[in-house]
């Protein structure tokens, strides 16, 4: 594996890749690497040629000191893992690489920045398009891969590819769970019992939510309202957002007679935490 | 000079410049080309090995149908004069191509929009800069090349290309003027004498205010207030920005003690007419 220093070692990467013969695959994280982005590394090396993995800590995403100092100490196992599943390049960008101080073009993706407001913040949503673009533009991949647990953060993407013209195509890969359920996050190997417990009601109320959308249950407005009474009330646990949403343009469904997005996003303890799932509604 | 008409034949062209050893000019027109875009087309000529033209009428930048129509009905003679000039690709993306009606993700200087705020436009601003970034990741040129007359557009240019990783180097080529001192534009060739009269008066003032700047003059008011003077009331003149400023960050400058971007901003009947000029102050 090659570890990406200097933006001459990234052009003499990409130059490999540019005859468009041989693809290249790109796979994000925050570090704190898990199943799940071994599950998109081992996509990668199916679809593509060589696999890119970059290491950044998204402003957007982690501010605290305490999360940054961890995804420091676990820079080594991180590298080691990322060798041992035969990860090609890696890149370890630096805040003052991407975001030096005077950075000030943001990418805004208007109609679906207002749609998701409820959800997350204009800082994760801006922070997080701008960072995939600055990748793309950089690394120039012919393959995205991005986890379903983060389908908000894959349409964002497919979105800004789209409008942007921008020469990559994204592809969503199924979430990676733990033997409880819980899907593996950045945050999995920081949860504690009570964190663990709190986060898998969350996953259990999506549970739910599956089972009365097969029982033929249409009404959002229930559906929801029954998730937030399983999730109940927890001193860990902060629910920001249980949604049914159209898994295309996002727009809230007031009844599941096509396919829908059942969507979560919570606080536990510190940690942000969410998860999804997409129901498939046959249409005669 | 082949005209890329399909994503496919793009590509086609864009693969010959990846490796590196073959550079690529780009250069942006929104058609009605002019000794001011030949220019830009030589000096591409001079700095890579192939130079591509995209013609292309940015919303943000014209919307009124007549000139619209003008610029279908000079197509085929723009066409021909590219071809004269030794241009290797031209491109003619339909709004359709660019804008669809859903493209809603647009790029935003964020600093840079708060102190163009007063000159132009936030659409403007935006439109610009996002069509630009399009053009990037769409054709992935080496250089890109914009007058001096187009200074906001440089700078615009510049940082996104800085801040967005792109991987293109901006050049700044000078103005060129007719025989009046006039500097050519898209809509040079729809001025009449009225029109070009007016014009004449910003390029006077510029010129006075030049002068003045080498005569020791350092307050930048009063020099703004002596080209206001200069430029009078015409009923066809619409002065909407005078400014002396840091060329590098727009901000306004109090007293010309170090380089100075001096900039008009007007409208002349119904289309935009802009000048400038940098006053390059000796350090000791």
């Amino acid at each position: 594996m090659k570890i990406l220093e200097s933006p001459d070692q990234i052009l003499e990467m990409t130059a490999r890749f540019q005859s468009g013969e041989t693809k290249l695959g790109f796979v994000s994280a925050m570090g704190l690497l898990h199943e799940g982005h071994l599950a998109l590394i081992r996509k990668a090396r199916e679809m593509a040629d060589s696999v890119l993995v970059m290491v950044y800590a998204n402003p957007a995403l982690v501010q605290d000191d305490e999360t940054l100092l961890r995804l420091k100490e676990q820079r080594p196992a991180d590298i080691e893992l990322l060798a041992s599943e035969g990860v090609d390049y890696a890149c370890f960008p630096g805040r003052k690489e991407l975001h030096p101080k005077d950075h000030r073009t943001h990418v805004r993706l208007d109609k679906l920045d207002q749609r998701f407001r409820g959800i997350e913040t204009d800082q994760y949503l801006t922070g997080l398009a701008t960072v995939y673009l600055q990748a793309m533009n950089l690394f120039r991949p012919n393959f995205v891969f991005v986890a379903q647990k983060n389908y908000l953060d894959f349409l964002i993407l497919k979105r800004l590819i789209r409008d942007l013209d921008v020469r990559t195509e994204p592809v969503l890969s199924p979430t990676v769970r733990d033997e409880n359920g819980l899907p593996y996050s950045s945050f999995h190997g920081l949860f504690g019992d009570a964190e663990k417990g709190v986060a898998l009601k969350v996953c259990q109320a999506l549970g739910a939510a599956r089972e009365e959308l097969m029982a033929g249950e249409k009404s959002a407005v229930r559906i929801i309202q029954r998730m937030q009474e399983l999730m109940g009330r927890e001193p860990l646990l902060h629910v920001r957002f249980v949604g049914i949403l159209d898994p295309g343009n996002l727009e809230p469904l007031e009844r599941v007679t096509r396919d829908a997005l059942v969507y979560v996003v919570a606080h536990v303890g510190r940690f942000r935490f969410t998860d999804n799932f997409i129901f498939h509604v046959q249409q005669d």
